[in-house]
């Protein structure tokens, strides 16, 4: 069994240590595309397909949240949780991270509506992306809090990807990075309380196994998002029909 | 919108015919993949995690058909699509098609302990069959039955399939297509009863709309398993952590 040494985890210190671990060999900022994303070696139209797509994935974060909060009957989480969703949609005069998103997609030079009707993503986004919002609307809540975890990770690819983008891509500027640099503040917050929520609340073996098992799962949510991106805007393994096609791409390697 | 000429089907003919462009248009026949597959271009270890992760298809394929039948209160229904579950879960002393496909890996050199434990499969396999599964769960009883409408496609592909991969591998043998060859006579059943199912009930212009969309979207299922392995597997875009790794792949392409 691939993740036996997970099995056997006896304290919080070892699950965090467990967590770390899974996060240094399979957080996407590992991935190739990244790689080129972030060196500047993606052309307009790669870098706009990986923001339509991933502008799926940021609207259906706060319908996550919101599962969890649905199943929560623990006030004070449930407070806690609720900023997440603030973030996202923003409220009253703030605007929101998905908003923010949105301009980055604009500013790349997509049309908002378009990228709003989610009709250009890959299906693959679309089934790696569900699959992250059922699982947390249907494993438990440790699992459901547990699979946020990622974002222990999240302030490093920003701090990569900032200076990334502004310096190797000329259609990008400081607007357009905005969500990044907000996030810088907000994942820490966020994934310091999950973290010592599943510190406190995996208090068994069987327990913190489920935990890693669930970051594992939410690590392979978003590395499947870049294996589809990569192979069909970069590898050439074909654009799946009905999907966005860069005007930049030579026309051949539209399938 | 992209499939706006299906909005306005008129009639049970036209809805036929879109059902049958869809099936040229987006059927996984096409898939490179599979031209690879057929044409004995893949090795050994890339035929391997093709069975592999199809198992996990194939394995979801009754609790489908099941979440269908849990779903109708139409015992005729319910006795026809029982058929489905005889099939592939087989009965008495009919092994079934599972068991068929779990010889297939056997033949291929997969353990099939390895097989069934799920393990090794790609995580995008499972977020698109688990997507399928949970369509037929959630989805009009009508948009249930039309997902299973690539079936119309199903024969040409085996026909193409069986000798393709007996004349192109010598580690395949006879007894390893059996699969196939059962499939050759089911499917057409199967699919002769679906579209006569959806060609009566779809009885709007909406519901037709909603038939067609419901195949795209299974046709999507399809393509995005074989996007995944062909990526994986083929343009050496990465093998995904704790995805199975083939004996004679090149070391330097594991992720």
């Amino acid at each position: 069994m691939t993740y036996a040494r997970y099995q056997t985890l006896e304290n919080a210190d070892q699950l965090e240590a467990a967590l770390r671990e899974v996060g240094a060999e399979r957080y996407h900022i590992l991935h190739p595309f990244h790689r080129l994303l972030h060196t500047g070696r993606l052309t307009r139209g790669q870098v706009q397909a990986w923001a339509l797509n991933r502008y799926y994935y940021q609207s259906r974060i706060p319908m996550k949240d919101a599962a969890l909060m649905s199943r929560c009957a623990d006030r004070e989480l449930r407070r806690e949780w609720l900023v997440r969703i603030l973030d996202h949609d923003g409220f009253g005069e703030q605007e929101g991270g998905i908003a923010r998103w949105l301009r980055l997609c604009q500013g790349l030079g997509l049309d908002p509506d378009y990228v709003r009707s989610e009709e250009g993503i890959l299906p693959a986004t679309r089934f790696a992306v569900d699959a992250y919002v059922r699982f947390v609307r249907e494993q438990t809540l440790l699992e459901a809090v547990a699979s946020s975890l990622t974002e222990l990770f999240a302030p490093k690819i920003h701090e990569e990807r900032i200076p990334g983008l502004l310096q190797n891509y000329d259609f990008v500027s400081e607007e357009m990075v905005a969500y990044f640099r907000r996030r810088l503040d907000q994942a820490p917050r966020d994934a310091g309380f999950a973290l010592a929520y599943v510190r406190e609340h995996a208090d068994t073996a069987e327990k913190r196994f489920a935990v890693v098992k669930a970051l594992i799962f939410k690590c392979d949510v978003l590395w499947a998002q870049l294996d589809a991106l990569h192979h069909a805007y970069v590898l050439g393994g074909g654009i799946p029909k009905g999907a966005f096609v860069p005007a930049d791409l030579p026309a051949q390697e539209a399938a």
